[in-house]
């Protein structure tokens, strides 16, 4: 397992590297029956396309997705999907002068030590447009989530110094600038700053959060594939990402049990409502309401603050899920560098050629995706987690 | 899958609940010859044994590691080693008053969720107790890698507001205190800090460090099982734990490339002596030098700083592999909390009984076996990676 | 991956050597809120326990199993569960002169190969008493599967020369002669054949089949994990195994298709009930009704015969489900056997001691209890094969 | 998981339809180095092509596969290896009778159950086209065993009641008749047989052996991952297999132990041969020939016989390894059948269009492919199972 897969259920392949014939993505163990079309998917690559503001690269890639499989009058058949997004422009003779020395940051070196030589045109499989492959294998989970009324949605939370104001934050207006920073204000500023940087030779880092809203409680396993081990390895697996946090994160670690803990509360009302709400339901059904009675209530449990960030025990507990992502600068920058060459030589290098001074914008919709990927995955095997409702579920379709 | 299992190769699987028989653990895939005692996995248990000081629960539970299988006249035989930790303390009644309340920041309200019902004897799965499978499949790890020339040395970084100070720092006297602190001075207030907790029936959050010294280079698959992610992963699946960071980690986020990146540099002389090094060996023998020729220079590769936490492009890079989890406050506090009962009602509770102001200082252990079973899973899975090894491999062993 | 775990969702991890302390199995996915004992456990276990007649070996294991873990109050809680059947009878002494020696037949000479030494004490992990294992994991999926209607039925169908005889097959007499055959007269036949073998210092193989009912349509994944693969590797995988056939099996290969294909029909009165019956439902509830009206009609689709055993594409038809597996004789004999030491002499051997003539009848039950494990593994992984499905569980279950 | 995917290391997903776009394969884990073209890949997939002979269909695919990802200037990069088949001849009319019946012996009922619907052009994933996946992953693991010394060669041993005669079996002239039977007697006799049932519109099964040779010793895992059991389990998921059998196989359980079992012998000479190599080695290097003396010794060991078809306790034995497939006959045939339609009636169906009257001799590359991919994962994973190789492996390539 060379670890191009993902997922237990749920379970996608990517494949591709930036200058080879195209990059790819198999997703297998999609349910049958969703209504999918390329137009799904390409909303969601087109927000990571390259060309797109000052901020991304020239590289004018179509990017347009095929699906090859999997799908048959327009609704998935239940059988691997295989998405594929061709490469169009080319250039390799930019990158020609890097075949030999290692670039600061990158994978060359790592790439070269552990198979013996690589595809030195760009970064191969560690270039971001293997990104491609998540963000379109996400689509799909994200469209099914949906379906299910999860949504999954993340932004651009801070670029260097700048970081969105929780005053000023509206999810409505992400989409309506290059960075995805849901707060005008802070877009502006953190525009200035890129433009500095760009003047600087130099680059930024970022940090990019994401709050999943609908999620049903109980999803993710206790131990290894907790829901927040599980999305901490979808989200660490992207290049440039160094670090990983849920709900307060670093700062809990600064916290004290009192403040931190969430207390559960009855929603407003609760326990009436419940109570009445569970008799109708006797009065139509009496069996079945007596056994899912206490549930009902339990339903109506809520967490009074969210430091957790919707996990508890590695298990979503039905609050708005929250994690937070941070991102190295790119490390492409036109600034001369020290570094080595293969051959074991001291030397320098300046990196031109397309490259974005911040990884972040072009990241958010891989966050969201690859969270797309998790959280489907974990509701699908967590289907099984009760027996009474593995009998009931095959009593019921057979 | 329950996700009670991790890792490819060296693949472990963990049982057991706080008040059940035991916990214990199955180590498939630790490859045989390896020198082991019982008393090699107890060393590391004794670490997280509780009752050590008066940070720590009360519970003086032996927990004394039992071989069962796996290992025959003191080696390891390839086949399954499983262990067990038989529980000795079990006062169940303790915890008879939160069998229908669920406890602020634990995981009774989710497991109720996912399952239908939980064992309410204090955590089940998700306590503490179950890191005992997690030390003792680690400690084996960390024995295989010592071998290999590799060190995992994990630490408490900080304790509430109270962090080591890089100056201080010594690694050596780590163990001369209860909270693992390897800077006196830290330590001396940290104790005082959680006094105060103590005092105030509230609890305290803090961080654990990590560095992996001796890791070879190329180790970690490029896309989904990155170095980073796996180790994101397992140490994420510890309870508690809220965040995680390589390296820099979130100060990344705010830094510029031109700083993050580190300048890749061949060590000292390093030019010269590689060529002295690389012909002495030609003379020796011919071909086989050849051939190693470039990976030897390559060999000789440093970076000058380490940003990056000794990972690149997912794989380790011969550099110090530094990372950090943030853990949450233990939620068991003496204080008064809000909560909700199984039945629906608003309720409040009073954890009393045998619980830790701090997890960091028992996490500290948990944290550095945990790493160990991440790198040995991915060093055993590099092993096929290049063709020319995997061919020389059976013709020397056939 | 030392290959010591099975399954994707139901997964058992098995570990013990027959001359260690004792052998286990840890079962983690089996659903939460099974009613379960030790006593639902050691019925099987007994079924393959020696020492029961002159044809099994004169250990006399208790083979008590215990339950360690994932059991609360008499229910399954979802988390794993841990078994264990401690050694109690291991006269090591017995098996001194195999240390330097190779028996034909066993695994001895792969097992030094493979991890350069072995546990020479009995076959280690390759013993017999490794199903224990097997058998105690999948006498829990048995009872999950019983419980969802699903019938799982293994017998002896021959010994050497001597099958049983389809019109004298009465399989409720099974269990009333100790080589399993339901079938008196085929049992006297092949006690006497094994009476000659033993006479003979020699062994006999033979054949067990197994019978499943009640499983529902579609079970099994097209591609690799078909119902057929899956059995097959189960099946395969019991030490001792040589061959495996699903219904017809090697007689398909010289049958032709216009007699191995299975005609469909529809039951007796189908087509009239079936649409009676959807009136009804339509009566109740219209668009329920709609959606799952050809499904009910097709669930009355039956097959005239059944040269397929059970499998179409890979996946469950609704008829029972038939294989069989063929197990070589026991290597084990009295008899002077060529062979060469550890050293590389060649030398000769005679292994005396407690020994079956036939593995066979206690295989029967490792058999059945595999194909457990198989089956509810695919019946739970089949749970997310369908969009509407998925969404009505969450929808019904939050 | 919808079973799309097979391997640990070596790991192979499929994708595709027979009738959508193409049917393709990502082949994660190759090892890097490996020189590879398309042509090395299309020599096998030519074996399998339609249109050959008049045993064969009609359909003239081109089948050209074209390699996407993970070969670089002519090697493989480590890197996943993305490999497209586009189907060129789809008439889809053809198969639009039978949207609305299910076909006798075919996937079409099973599917529709599972999934609720199915892609009713053909086959879909359950048509022998998916098997181009199959022989392409394949082509890629036999090349690399090649290099590693190891042949896998399959043939048509029976077909229908004609069998190869193993006194005129010749290896060398498999490929002289469209049958692949080595044995032109055989193939003759064979090829009056299939126009004969195709006069009869009628299909014939048959059986393919595979015989590896070249194999080390110790590959396979001893418990669930047994070379057997994974062979079993890749075998049996090719589309039509009903059984399986390694060695003497189901004759095996007729057999007993004195005769089954393989006697061990040193190889002529050996003992004295084997001591003098030994003392030789011995004056080269002291200590690298006392570590490896007992095994150099036991290199030379063999079996007299090979009923065990070089498999002891799931583990390669260095004899040739040796297996059958039973196919059973095409399901596809003119001749009128009995069946049922999607909506619940009696009907009748006749199957006209390209089908072959016999699977196996296009089935014969799909045999030796499949055991490639399974012999090489198993190869890779043995890799690791002795400390002092995994030891020497990395001091040595650092």
């Amino acid at each position: 397992m060379a670890g191009s897969s993902l997922g237990t259920i749920y379970r996608i392949t990517s494949w591709g590297e930036t200058h080879g014939k195209g990059v790819g993505v198999v997703v297998d163990g999609c349910p049958a029956g969703l209504s999918l079309s390329e137009e799904d998917i390409q909303v969601y690559l087109d927000r990571r396309k390259p060309g797109q503001s000052r901020f991304t690269t020239k590289r004018k890639e179509g990017d347009q997705v095929e699906i090859l499989s999997g799908v048959f009058e327009g609704r998935t058949t239940g059988t691997p999907i295989s998405l594929v997004v061709y490469n169009k422009d080319q250039k390799s003779k930019d990158y020609s002068e890097i075949a030999n020395v290692y670039r600061p940051g990158h994978a060359d070196y790592t790439f070269d030590r552990k198979y013996g030589f690589r595809d030195y045109r760009g970064g191969g499989r560690s270039s971001g447009r293997e990104t491609i492959a998540r963000t379109a294998a996400g689509a799909i989970a994200a469209k099914v989530l949906k379906e299910m009324g999860i949504e999954v949605y993340a932004y651009t939370r801070s670029i260097g110094p700048v970081t969105v104001d929780p005053d000023l934050f509206d999810p409505s207006i992400r989409d309506q600038n290059a960075l995805y920073m849901p707060d005008e204000k802070a877009a502006r500023e953190a525009e200035a700053y890129l433009d500095q940087k760009i003047k600087e030779m130099d680059s930024s880092g970022g940090v990019v959060e994401c709050i999943i809203s609908g999620m049903p409680v109980g999803v993710g396993e206790p131990v290894f594939d907790k829901l927040s081990s599980s999305l901490g390895k979808a989200i660490l697996s992207i290049g440039a990402v160094k670090g990983f946090e849920i709900g307060d994160g670093f700062a809990a670690a600064q916290s004290v049990g009192s403040v931190n803990n969430d207390a559960f509360v009855m929603t407003c009302g609760s326990s009436e409502s419940v109570n009445k709400e569970a008799s109708e339901i006797t009065e139509e059904s009496e069996d079945s309401a007596n056994k899912e009675a206490d549930e009902r209530k339990a339903g109506h449990v809520v967490k009074k603050t969210n430091h957790a960030g919707g996990i508890l025990g590695g298990m979503s507990d039905g609050s708005d899920i929250i994690f937070r992502a941070a991102f190295k600068p790119t490390p492409s920058i036109a600034r001369k560098q020290e570094t080595v060459t293969r051959d074991g030589e001291n030397a320098e290098i300046e990196i031109h050629g397309r490259h974005d001074p911040i990884i972040v914008p072009r990241a958010v919709v891989v966050v969201e995706t690859m969270a797309a990927v998790t959280l489907l995955d974990l509701l699908l095997v967590n289907m099984s987690s009760r027996l009474d409702r593995v009998k009931e579920f095959y009593h019921k379709n057979e």
